[in-house]
């Protein structure tokens, strides 16, 4: 039987959603696929290489449009981030795994660096965002497992309150580089 | 065979360093310090319990004294989370796991409440430091592995700098906080 690459990635979706991101390895792929694993190496090379797929198709299926302010789009686009990690089960540490392998097409600090023009402020952006929805998305699922108690709302007030300290830590940085270069007095508006 | 507690943690810090935390099990456990599994559940109710003995162990065993004003005790405390982290092979998810349960008895997130008196601003830091600990750890194993290059170096500096945008941050949302609360102007020293 013949797959293609985008039947593996949706396979593996189910699987991840399913039983989590332990469970999701190319033996497991190849069995529920009723293929060989040699047929699935066809179109992934590695492991980390399916991941990173698969982590690719989470962010393009949670991606939404955002304009505004580079403030409003940080805040769009980081919530977007969230909410697609959080669609899925093991989302968050799928998506910082395709990362940190660097092995992903869609690439969440580029688009950050896009709205920032700076890789650190994007990257302390990304950093914020993957470790927030890690902790509640890990707390959550041992919440439902019965294994703790858990508050989801108050987590989603920290997740905005938290990312509007960044903003303004960004802001802060943005006005001392540009007073530090020009010399010039710039004001952000809040 | 009778072990403590600590001879337990001990062992369970050995496997973490040389398998990873994927094979960190009650069953292996207990196999490799040949013991029933019953015998350490007598000392850990659960994994999740064990897990959280071992992150505190990895915390205490990392931490060190931070002095000087909040801006230098927070950058100590999160260097000295980070260097923690660092030393055990996938110590940034096992410490993220263990805050996610809220099962340890060493409490980052309280710790760095103590220093900034704000729930919220220490949440903040916390992710940051988890994200990109997390990240890099993921990324120096994958490159040691072979499976991808990658520059610690650049790393380093990225904690360092994203650091100071989140105390820029919480610097300046302590002065929106405090002017609005008392109609004074405080000004911040950097």
């Amino acid at each position: 039987m013949s797959h293609s690459r985008s039947d593996v990635v949706e396979h593996a979706l189910d699987v991840l959603d399913r039983y989590g991101l332990a469970d999701l390895s190319m033996r497991r792929l190849a069995a529920d696929l009723d293929v060989r694993a040699s047929a699935l190496y066809w179109h992934f090379p590695s492991k980390q290489a399916l991941l990173a797929a698969v982590a690719d198709e989470v962010l393009r299926r949670g991606d939404r449009p955002v304009d505004g302010s580079w403030e409003d789009q940080v805040r769009g686009y980081a919530h977007a981030l969230r909410d697609a990690m959080l669609a899925y089960r093991d989302g968050g540490e799928l998506v910082a795994a395709a990362h940190a392998f660097g092995l992903g097409e869609v690439d969440p600090g580029a688009r950050l660096e896009e709205i920032l023009g700076d890789p650190v402020a994007a990257a302390t952006v990304l950093y914020f965002v993957l470790g927030h929805v890690t902790d509640e998305q890990l707390a959550l699922q041992a919440g439902s497992a019965g294994a703790i108690d858990d508050d989801p709302l108050a987590r989603a007030d920290t997740f905005a309150d938290g990312l509007a300290i960044v903003v303004a830590g960004i802001a802060a940085q943005n006005v001392l580089s540009t007073s530090s270069r020009t010399g010039a007095h710039s004001t952000t508006g809040r």
